[in-house]
């Protein structure tokens, strides 16, 4: 075990993002920080997910999502998609349709994905996601989880 | 092809990195940004790497690497580290043993690891890596790879 992991792990640098899900069904909507861009071309973002998360079955069903991006100001929006006991947790958000789930239309921008593969990562699953399409949607600074403490308790967080 | 694929993924938000690695008989490191946390426990840490980059057959070959967090003052050594021309490219930085390869001293916090498999992405490798010991070692903040434009042409960056 290392002596105090989380808090050399602050040193590695997040954003915060919402990850939304779509089975045909159901949807659903997840705060996640563990997101980045792993490939040029094509177009590819990983992000990793705990797989007792509720949205990771949405997501293995459907196999697509949309990544939308926090600016600094949208601590609330973390703050909510980071828990799982909301009933209709995505109600109360304007959302954009896209060509798989939804994006926060008040986010910075998003990434339209369909998940490529999954790999292993210790108690997290990867998530390795082809952009299908993206767009800038509004100005800001991205949210850095770096900054946002208080959230290590959230339950649908990563 | 995604329009404006470059500006929307500035979004993302990622930090800059300094990976060592060693084969047992030669050592290289270069700049990354491609970088994240990916498990708690066990702790893993995933990087995306060009496997054009001289480094990932050293990687391969020695299966351990140290990923040390550059601070937003050290724009000189991510430049230096993100080229791939430089004869002796690790001289005239001072560098720390660990049980793996060597961190960089004067960064904030360094991630000793033991690569755990590798899963693809695209033009590049995805290298998840068990951290088997980390240390913060100066105090600063985290460069920002966002805040780094003109490092996009290095040739051994990512």
């Amino acid at each position: 075990m290392i002596k105090n992991a989380t808090a050399i792990c602050k040193h590695i640098t997040h954003g915060v993002y919402i990850i939304s899900v779509d089975n045909g069904k159901q949807k659903n909507a997840f705060t996640a920080a563990w997101v980045m861009q792993v490939s040029f071309d094509p177009l590819l973002i990983c992000f990793s997910i705990n797989p007792q998360n509720h949205s990771y079955k949405l997501l293995q069903e459907g196999g697509i999502c949309c990544i939308s991006v926090l600016d600094n100001e949208q601590y609330p929006a973390a703050e909510h998609f980071g828990k799982s006991d909301i009933k209709d947790k995505m109600a109360d958000f304007l959302w954009l349709e896209t060509t798989k789930a939804p994006a926060l239309a008040d986010s910075l921008a998003y990434f339209d994905c369909q998940v490529d593969h999954y790999s292993d990562a210790g108690d997290h699953k990867l998530v390795v996601c082809r952009v299908v399409d993206a767009a800038i949607l509004n100005d800001g600074d991205p949210m850095l989880y770096n900054d946002t403490d208080d959230m290590d308790n959230s339950d649908e967080l990563y």
